[in-house]
């Protein structure tokens, strides 16, 4: 199970560089492995912590995707980060805010990056955030 | 990871009778450990069809439950149940479908199951089917 926050600040989505293995260069939002004795937002919120050393407050869980061909499943929760005091960390070489305009879509990390990232900008032009659960299969 | 759905035929909920451990002899809406190399939607279908021999189609999903006190995520789906072939299993000594009145409060196996129904029955009065991201801590 991976947990990982889409946190929003004035509009614009806050985007790791992964200093580690697997995809180290790309970006990615922050997200990793659900660990033992927490509950599914306090992971988001913790791996959110780790990779950009920011706060974020839950809105609501945003996308669910299965990937069956590598025994995941991921969730991205939709988040308000609470401030700009966000930076690297051991695990991200570089923490930016991106407007729409300056996503790098030919340096994302993972699919479910990538979806989640489509799908709130295209929500974001109604104005409607809707839950999702997707699958992913790249077999 | 355990996934599992709520079954809807005429109005009633598709429950089976527990056959093994835990809480053997205990009411259940159908779930289990998700397996490898599945979706979340089809490790709930299977598991509906292992402990209840009958086949459904899912709505949405419906509830997520974090035990951080059992590392465990519980994800239940809404179904239709497609016909009334079901029966019990080597998992399931009776497979029933319950009306509200017949609910055996007292012999629920677990307590997202528990939550599920409740939150079902509160949204049938409204006809608004919401999914929830809740909490049980047991601590």
């Amino acid at each position: 199970m991976i947990v990982g926050a889409l946190c929003i600040r004035d509009g614009k989505i806050l985007m790791a560089k992964r200093n580690i293995h697997p995809r180290k260069g790309l970006w990615t939002l922050p997200a990793g492995f659900m660990e033992n004795a927490e509950t599914l937002k306090v992971g988001a919120l913790r791996e959110t912590m780790e990779e950009t050393m920011s706060e974020a407050k839950v809105i609501m869980p945003y996308t669910m995707f299965s990937l069956p061909h590598i025994n995941q499943v991921h969730l991205f929760y939709l988040a308000d980060l609470l401030d700009e005091n966000f930076g690297p960390t051991s695990e991200s070489m570089e923490v930016k805010l991106f407007s729409e305009d300056e996503i790098l879509w030919d340096e994302l990390a993972f699919p479910t990056v990538e979806r989640t990232l489509k799908l709130y900008l295209e929500d974001v032009k109604t104005g409607n955030f809707i839950f999702r659960d997707e699958d992913i299969n790249l077999w």
